[in-house]
């Protein structure tokens, strides 16, 4: 396949040091198609030694594999720098005409143009591309990849919509969430689906909570000026524990099909319970916010920004109605853990509490990272004259089950896929606009003028105390099911 | 509580090695009631001394704590040396003499019996314990524990049961079946019924047969002249291959007390489907004998015992209908393992052969020897850039759950719960009647007169092929799940 990586912003922290070092480890590994050009298209003056030296500085630390000085050269050979500002025309004509002398005498011409550019740039992007007939299918495909945050709610998204859709159709859009891309979070539907024992437990008759935690121990850090503007529903919630719910949630897809596979992720948001007013969206949820987050640079001095979000959601399906979901999300927390617990119903007492003690439900533990693994809490029986059980875990370690085999990075797949035209990790119009009419109602309660300030909690806690009274409320409590195993 | 333990048979290889150095390990974890006296009745001419010299050397190897010189003489204390033979009602005479004499002035005076002899020796014992009037509840209970075989069939099973109920009603009658005190068989109903994820997939519609293997690796060594006489059926399949069978298909008892839990074992034995005939039998069994069997000391030259048995049954409850139940012993085989596998259902290929491999069924090893543990084998992503899965464990080890604990002998675990009255790990006479009635026509054709030989099969090996072809009856194939992953 002969095709360009045209990359807009490619001199940006994105790029640096995720883009490249996964072209870079798809080149050593040779997975990438033998005449794939990457096009660096950024407004620095660069020659093309710089911007390359730049790369290779860039490699450090990012690109993940032993082959190096030796591989370079030819990694460097397919890379060509544009200089230009993608807002004028004239500039990306420029663009266009590198591109094209390129492409003269080759049969198939594809572009697979990358955002990697802030969101306010999308527009102006696409009507420089569209300006030149850039965007038009022409001797090969055509396609654009976006990067979150796909708008700041439903309506901006729907704006940045019809700015894409003005020159792509959606089929031709790829907008990346690089979670999806993760090799754990893949797993959730193979786990599921591959499984013949898990699908007959995996409903309201046998699960009695679902739990899904995105936690960083990391402070908002030097990103505070963009946090500030966004905060933990933006950054997190709308798209990251949205999608995982929808994984855990979704019904069986009639195929692995990136078609099947979006109509039922569809579905699932759907189904998800709407909260009609700010009001109910409010008494469902619970803002935090770190000590100390007012004083980081660039944050607002009376800044109500939530740092944490705990929510519950019902997804009203039949197999799931009256299944709580309780997520949450924040920064500065007690640990770095993405997990999922699908904390099954107790057993029948009567055959259990032998040793008088209360019969303890079995936890299903999907560990994303940092520790990617399985933990299945189940009771055995403690070893003794008694007949009391113990709880313990069956386990499974990623890291240990395939030690001879590295676990790719997320972008290594999903710029593979872009280039492939397989669509099934990326995310359609159809969910983003379905996730932001969950959150919409939660953003304008907690962004309303006279909206009470987050909840302070300290850092390296679980939040604050109110996100346990949340959990309460339906009788549980927060878990933390990988962490404690690892 | 004030009780005699009597063992008959008390200088013998099953007292030296097993009941005295589990008596003494329960003595110290201070788990024996404070005047339990130990009373060794035998025929050789030993005294006192002599006996708890001989107790003691027997301990080494056995008896397993660190508690040793200082804590012997406590224990020696309760041990009495009566020579006799048992056979003579006057030597059981003397024995009742003795036991009075230590009781006299006593409000509670129980006894335990423990027949630790050979099983033509039970209705002679029980007639001298009759004639002396040792049977009868006296100002205490009377209880007698018997060892396994419980006959060699079901005519001969019911004549030791009339022997016994001659002189101790049901209730009084303690059949041991040393499996059963085992931690990890009694795990397996803990595993059952304390977790609710299993029990929802426990049932024909998601379970596509179930394997029980009790293969050792040891030969039939010394103990060939018993071993000729009696062969695998009786030595494994009727007793503890049955046995795990139950604990498997069983339903869920009303409550885990020995009633209610051997009601429904006996259920379960009876809904095994019956050979009706010798014929039907055979062809639903395959008999092997290793290679070299027949010139061990003790062993009939031409010999048709077989030290090999592998077999089909089937349980016809509503749960298990149509469900193979592949079962099998040996001596001489490639390991020593005891262990089941449910091979579940395989998931729906529409989702899972996403890189054109077959999809792998969900299995559950339930390992009970040598290492003890749960594999759960399960489908995860292979790490990499296509969608294949590959099938791994989530595992259980536990030695290394439960390291600070040392898991008990079957016996310390027996001779107490017999000690208390608890006959929850005992066999009723309904189930070992049940038991022949399953295994009688099958004895009747591997034991007619023109019977074929049992199948050669080399030492260290699975068994014969022929037990490899009645697995594929069904489609299946035999399954070694702890041993791959220990």
């Amino acid at each position: 396949m002969s095709a360009a990586l045209v990359i807009f912003g490619a001199t940006g922290d994105l790029a640096r040091r995720k883009l490249l070092p996964a072209l870079f480890t798809l080149h050593c590994k040779r997975s990438l198609p033998d005449d794939l050009r990457i096009v660096g298209f950024a407004r620095g003056e660069l020659t093309h030694a710089d911007y390359c030296a730049n790369l290779w500085a860039g490699m450090d630390g990012y690109a993940d594999l032993t082959c190096r000085d030796d591989v370079w050269p030819s990694f460097a050979e397919r890379v060509t720098f544009v200089q230009g500002d993608l807002a004028h025309a004239e500039d990306v004509a420029r663009l266009e005409r590198t591109l094209a002398d390129a492409e003269r005498g080759q049969r198939e011409a594809n572009r697979l143009y990358y955002l990697s550019i802030a969101p306010q740039l999308y527009a102006p992007a696409v009507a420089s591309l569209r300006a030149n007939g850039m965007h038009e299918d022409h001797g090969g495909w055509r396609r654009v990849v976006v990067e979150k945050p796909f708008g700041r709610d439903g309506a901006s998204a729907a704006e940045l919509d019809n700015a894409l859709h003005a020159a792509f159709d959606e089929e031709r859009v790829y907008r990346i969430d690089h979670y999806l891309g993760k090799e754990t979070v893949q797993n959730l539907l193979v786990l599921r689906f591959a499984n013949a024992i898990f699908e007959p437990v995996w409903d309201r008759a046998h699960v009695d909570n679902v739990q899904i935690t995105v936690a960083e121990e990391v402070d908002v850090g030097t990103r505070a000026g963009y946090y500030d503007a966004s905060g933990a529903l933006r950054d997190m919630a709308q798209n990251h524990l949205l999608q995982l719910l929808t994984l855990v949630a979704m019904e069986p897809p009639a195929s692995m099909g990136a078609d099947d596979l979006h109509r039922e992720k569809a579905r699932t948001l759907a189904a998800v319970r709407r909260w009609r007013t700010p009001q109910e969206a409010a008494a469902h949820a619970v803002a935090g916010q770190y000590d100390g987050y007012l004083e980081a640079e660039g944050v607002a001095a009376d800044s109500k920004t939530p740092t944490f979000a705990a929510l519950r959601l019902y997804v009203d399906t039949p197999r799931w109605q009256g299944v709580p979901f309780h997520l949450r999300t924040g920064k500065a927390m007690a640990a770095k853990s993405t997990e999922i617990a699908v904390q099954f119903r107790a057993p029948p007492s009567s055959l259990v509490n032998l040793g008088g003690g209360e019969p303890q439900a079995n936890r299903l533990g999907l560990c994303i990272q940092p520790h990617e693994g399985v933990h299945l809490r189940f009771q055995v029986k403690t070893p003794g004259p008694g007949a009391e059980a113990s709880t313990r875990d069956l386990e499974f370690h990623y890291a240990q089950a395939f030690s001879d085999q590295s676990i790719p990075e997320a972008y290594e797949r999903l710029l593979k896929d872009a280039l492939m035209g397989d669509r099934a990790l990326f995310i359609p119009a159809e969910q983003i606009r379905e996730a932001w009419e969950i959150m919409d109602p939660l953003l304008a309660a907690w962004e309303a003028p006279d909206a009470a300030r987050p909840r302070p909690y300290p850092r390296g806690s679980w939040g604050p105390a109110a996100a346990d009274a949340l959990a309460a409320e339906t009788g549980h409590a927060w878990l933390s099911t990988c962490g404690e195993h690892v």
